[in-house]
């Protein structure tokens, strides 16, 4: 394998705009868009925790980004570039790494981003992989997990449980014909652009299941979240599995999906700011604390578990 | 040990600003200080490669907040907080993470920083650990690596080949006798706070080793670089072990000084920038390009190698 500085001059350095100085210096220099907050996000992605160790390295590339962009979608931020680190086992080859590259710039060109530095090392073990991704938005205009108020409805974006179906069909617990739900599972798609802003009170992506980041929300914001399990959207692959795949939908993680705060009689308003995003409604807060989902005989769901974390 | 949103309620969100919205939402808000530009830099310590198993987690926590905040000193920046990732072992006890966390607030305090956010995961094989590190500079005055001109003098701060003769004693290969180099070794200094602006062309931190971290400089610079070995500053531990730690001490990296590139005649003002900390010329810059070390009687030095690579 090259050393280290030909490796990043060879396929790090294309990668990088005016802000990483070439990846030559000790760090990278932003200069804030006027009158912006800025949004930092740092994820990471472990072999054998988050890949698998056979998985396209340009997937893996394009899922760490945009699992990072999908932070900044999440408190209505415009991504403006990202910093990374690699360690890497000394056996990986070339080939990974140029695949790996390739993944970013093609997920860079899509969302007009660039590298703006990073840190590169040797690993004793796994491949460890991690981005910090900068965005910025209009002072005051971050949208937070604290917001949602008493009334407020619950909103998605897109449809859910999706990845975690494909997650299981690449583990080969369940079908799935026609790949769809696989690339949903290894390619998400960050919702970045709607124009959320002075409608939703709250918002959080949806990465540790639909379930557990209600939960979030509900928590930060001192209430209770009660959902309908006949509204959640189902796309049309995951509706062939019925209701025998609800529970793992509910919590699986990985979708990426916005879920949002938003007051009542704003259909019209939430719709087009979301654009040709769909937007379902599927439910309510209230005073109190907890999160419900509701079957269609109105009673409690019982949910095997809530979702991811890390132990 | 605890699940994932208890640890970091108990041991990170105590550690956290208001950047960093109590650990609880998607990413961290950080309003940038009027007039400023943002410096941003990564580095990562893994275990086996950066560290060893059985090293104090307080001072691992410490050497790799202060790895970054050497950087943004190199780019002449003040901190503002940083971002922490870490991918923990199952086993990993409670009480590794206490004192992990303990060491990060040691020096949070003493460098008037916080936690801004960061990512939490288990792993399949070591520890392994990153901090994001954001700092500000007053708009135009941040120090690069390719600003150095042919006559300008090569000063160094502080003592150099601390930290390889500290990490040699650990490992058995050489004597330490009070501790001071091997402390060099496991918890540096950066250099922040010297008014460096309007009087270094160029900047870098020693991380990699004296001899590599000139040549980024030269290279950068499109200059070549000369230094007297008899003029390189040395510690009295250092010196104990006279020529023969030479070229370990030239190409060892990890001691965190900061290597300037200052015009002619500067002497007396670049004393006054750096107050307390200690700065001494060793050399020059001039057209050409590479970097020379000349021993006592003016020929030039042989060195096993130039420095660290992550290969």
């Amino acid at each position: 394998m090259a050393g280290e500085f030909d490796r990043i001059a060879r396929y790090f350095a294309p990668l990088s705009g005016p802000e990483g100085l070439g990846l030559r210096d000790d760090a990278a220099l932003l200069t804030p868009p006027p009158g912006v907050q800025l949004v930092l996000t740092v994820d990471q992605m472990l072999e054998s925790v988050h890949f698998l160790p056979g998985d396209d390295p340009a997937l893996i590339a394009r899922k760490l980004l945009r699992r990072n962009l999908s932070d900044l979608a999440a408190m209505g931020a415009a991504p403006l570039g990202y910093l990374l680190t690699t360690a890497l086992p000394v056996q990986t080859p070339e080939s990974w790494l140029a695949r790996f590259a390739e993944g970013l710039a093609t997920d860079q060109a899509r969302y007009g981003i660039s590298l703006m530095g990073g840190d590169s090392s040797s690993s004793k073990a796994g491949i460890a992989l991690s981005i910090t991704a900068i965005g910025a938005v209009p002072q005051g205009a971050a949208l937070t997990r604290a917001g949602a108020r008493a009334g407020d409805e619950i909103w998605v974006t897109g449809t859910i449980g999706d990845a975690i179906l494909g997650l299981k069909a690449r583990l080969g617990e369940w079908t799935d014909q026609d790949g769809t739900l696989t690339s949903r599972s290894l390619l998400p798609t960050p919702r970045l652009g709607l124009a959320l802003h002075g409608l939703a009170h709250a918002c959080i992506d949806i990465s540790d299941g639909l379930v557990q980041d209600l939960g979030h929300i509900a928590k930060a914001s001192g209430l209770a979240a009660t959902i309908q399990a006949a509204a959640i959207p189902t796309s049309p692959e995951a509706a062939r599995f019925g209701d025998a795949a609800l529970p793992e939908r509910l919590t699986g993680g990985d979708d990426y999906e916005l879920l949002l705060a938003v007051p009542p009689g704003h259909d019209a308003a939430l719709r087009a700011a979301c654009g040709a995003v769909p937007v379902t409604r599927i439910g309510q807060f209230t005073a109190g604390q907890g999160v419900r989902v509701l079957g269609g005989d109105g009673a409690d769901l019982p949910l095997p578990r809530t979702g991811w974390a890390h132990f």
